[in-house]
């Protein structure tokens, strides 16, 4: 019987996250302050952020160590599987050897905790009582709930208000673990009252969600802001998933030609990468890397590499990404955790200096990729890993034409337990493949920042 | 850091299945003809199971081998993780070390895959094209229809119609494994459309939906029918919990003074109990096993031990078990997967002749039990599975109030993903507590026939 599953155990948790601006040919261009352009110090980010997770921002030491009490909270999922795609090999008649590591099988099901332990953790180290964020669909409030629940933090979720009637179910995730939510816009921030005022029935967005967040953490002494993606802290927080994975393949025998992952704000894709583009890096290995993002929000694919806002309302530090315009609103792909208009500052970087490719698809074809998944391999997997799995299929089937064998890995970012109504639209044929939006993003590029 | 997890490789999956019915003290009572009330024989389980099956279901044998496609199969998801609940240990300030076999790591979310997979397959190696079963809330019908998949079988779902209606998405499930789903009564049998002539707003039953699921493989000559517990051979192919239990509480270095499972049908109870009371049997150890049930449905506690049909409808032969009687309806908990009036008979013998407890538990203290849990462990359970929890939890706390120490394992059935409606009506205080219906039960006992 061929082995499917390589598991470490407790004490194979990395005690350190590896920082990639350590092994950068280059280093990534600075944020910029938004009225001056000139590079921000860490000083501008400590209304929203403690100390800890700024130096992490802004630090080029190579390993960062993981607190012990961390390391502790990630005993209870990780180190998570690495599976051997067995019963997919099968079914695609491919010589290609697929694998897979699983993120799904954290208390939320998605690899959002890992970070969210870590930045829960530094904010209590540092006395604060209390975060604020946003969240969409949920994936992100639900893992941060889960991890103010286990640091006595209270959590307060600002829910884009059309999720949260329609999605209720992470609501619920996030009630189970005793965070607040409320639907933004919100009477609770004035940013929500002003927007309620001019239209009560405002179903919000991400933008509105991020402004309240933001406003609710600037006001409150004992209240920071926690961002569940594209900042350079969140993706070394999930630099763990890949050296794991790169002990399991150890075991498994074998070590990647391709390494996979889905990329909206890019945080799991950069947590599978990173680990293995430092052997890239130092020229040991010719691993290629690929993020896969939606055909309807191709920020890496058809967007410009330039700086803009990290959010909606423009409130953040400039950075530069590659971006399709921070006002640009992506059509209502089922896959929330995909639409976001720009990149992490250090995919973008990398993709530009030609060490990351870049695939865009659109959601039928994943949601194809993802049943085929489902009805082999058995878990469900979360739209925005879809993509993902997408690709690695397509590359399995291209081994299979070249008669040539191919090690494959990706992240399977979440499972989709929580998303069965897109499975339903899917199999029912009422997905809409939104493709790239050229007319809104030629729109949405006006308002950029000219720098 | 305290070892939380205790897992095993690929090739520590059970290689056989453990037949308790090898070291019983006595034999359980037959299971009778509900016409002559004579004993019956194997051939007339034959138009509804497989031959291979209907032997497992009388078989003496102390250990049935595992087939290899089986094995390969459930290392999809098997072995199983073990945990030590360090965080609730913590919560509870006991002295008490719990450990709980997490069953939630499979495809559909519980334990029931371990029969199904099993079940489809001997199916499939005789000749078999369709199976047919019913399903309330949707964990067994979502687990055969994985199963079918797998095997390529046609599999058809009768669903009772209300939870048809309110959950849908453990539908998605089945329909993303390719199962085909009906709300019952359906127009698709006799016994749907009796029903449904009389009454077409008939929202259904578990009883309704057996019968035509039963009508519908015994009126084709390429379907067979299913059920997801009770039966002798769905509980031995549960015995893989226990049997890897042991091997990882030997990792743990401990042996557990008490069993624990929650109990509708009985089968994840059996699953986790059952190798541990063959050491039990032989007097090698004094371990306590307790079942725990819902008090609105406490079939073991409040039960009458005599013979009763397994459905509703009467159609089943008769087997002797603790019943409240096979036409009594228990309120509508959201642990439907313990809403049955009846028992295992393996389990109800061994209770009979003093081998394992029984405890039942209003919903409201399971759900307290389980929200503790998640806000601890990270894992929202189950409904179901609340219930192990909850005694758990108690027998935590009795050891802590007597000051001395007491290893507790539980069976971590499923996780409660699609079941967030129960934890928002819980945490809504909307919770309604339906104690021992006395007057139903008591009307029910009336229907049995007296043998």
């Amino acid at each position: 019987m061929a082995t499917r599953k390589f598991l470490l155990s407790d004490d194979r948790i990395p005690t350190h996250w590896y920082n990639i601006a350590a092994d950068l040919p280059t280093p990534p261009p600075p944020p910029l302050h938004p009225a001056t352009h000139q590079p921000i110090g860490p000083e501008a980010l400590a209304p929203l952020f403690p100390m800890e997770l700024i130096k992490q921002e802004v630090s080029t030491e190579r390993y960062i160590e993981i607190p012990e009490e961390v390391r502790r909270i990630y005993s209870i999922w990780r180190p998570s599987p690495l599976f051997r795609a067995t019963f997919l090999e099968q079914a695609l008649q491919t010589p290609a050897h697929i694998y897979y590591k699983y993120e799904g099988v954290s208390p939320s099901g998605s690899h959002k905790p890992n970070t969210a332990v870590a930045q829960a953790y530094y904010n209590k180290q540092e006395g604060v009582k209390r975060i604020a964020t946003e969240t969409g669909a949920g994936q992100w409030g639900s893992s941060l709930a889960f991890a103010c629940q286990i640091f006595g933090l209270e959590c307060k979720v600002y829910m884009v208000r059309v999720s949260y009637n329609q999605k209720p179910y992470r609501r619920s995730l996030m009630q189970v673990w005793g965070g607040t939510v409320v639907p933004s816009p919100s009477p609770d921030t004035e940013a929500g009252r002003r927007i309620l005022a001019e239209d009560p029935e405002n179903s919000g967005s991400l933008g509105i969600a991020i402004s309240e967040a933001v406003e609710d953490a600037a006001m409150r002494e004992d209240t920071k802001y926690s961002l569940g993606s594209v900042l350079n802290h969140v993706l070394l927080h999930q630099t763990v998933i890949g050296q794991e994975a790169i002990a399991q393949m150890e075991m498994a025998g074998e070590y990647p030609d391709v390494v996979i992952g889905c990329a909206g704000g890019g945080s799991n894709a950069a947590g599978l990468i990173f680990p293995f583009m430092k052997d890239r890096l130092a020229g040991k290995t010719a691993t290629r890397f690929l993020a896969v993002e939606p055909a309807s929000c191709p920020s890496l694919t058809k967007g410009e590499y330039r700086y803009d806002f990290g959010d909606t309302a423009g409130l953040t530090p400039l950075m530069k990404m590659y971006t399709l315009g921070h006002t640009f609103m992506p059509p209502g792909i089922h896959a929330g955790g995909l639409r976001y208009h720009a990149m992490a500052p250090l995919i973008c970087h990398l993709y530009d200096q030609g060490y990351i490719e870049a695939r865009a698809y659109p959601q039928n074809a994943c949601f194809e990729a993802a049943t085929l998944f489902a009805r082999t391999e058995g878990i469900v997997p979360a739209p925005e890993s879809s993509h993902a799995i997408r690709a690695a299929i397509d590359e399995a089937i291209q081994a299979r034409e070249e008669g040539r064998s191919r090690v494959i890995l990706f992240n399977l970012s979440g499972h989709g337990l929580l998303d069965l109504q897109a499975y339903d639209d899917y199999l029912a044929g009422k997905l809409i493949d939104d493709f790239y939006p050229e007319e809104k993003v030629r729109e949405a590029m006006k308002d950029l920042p000219v720098i």
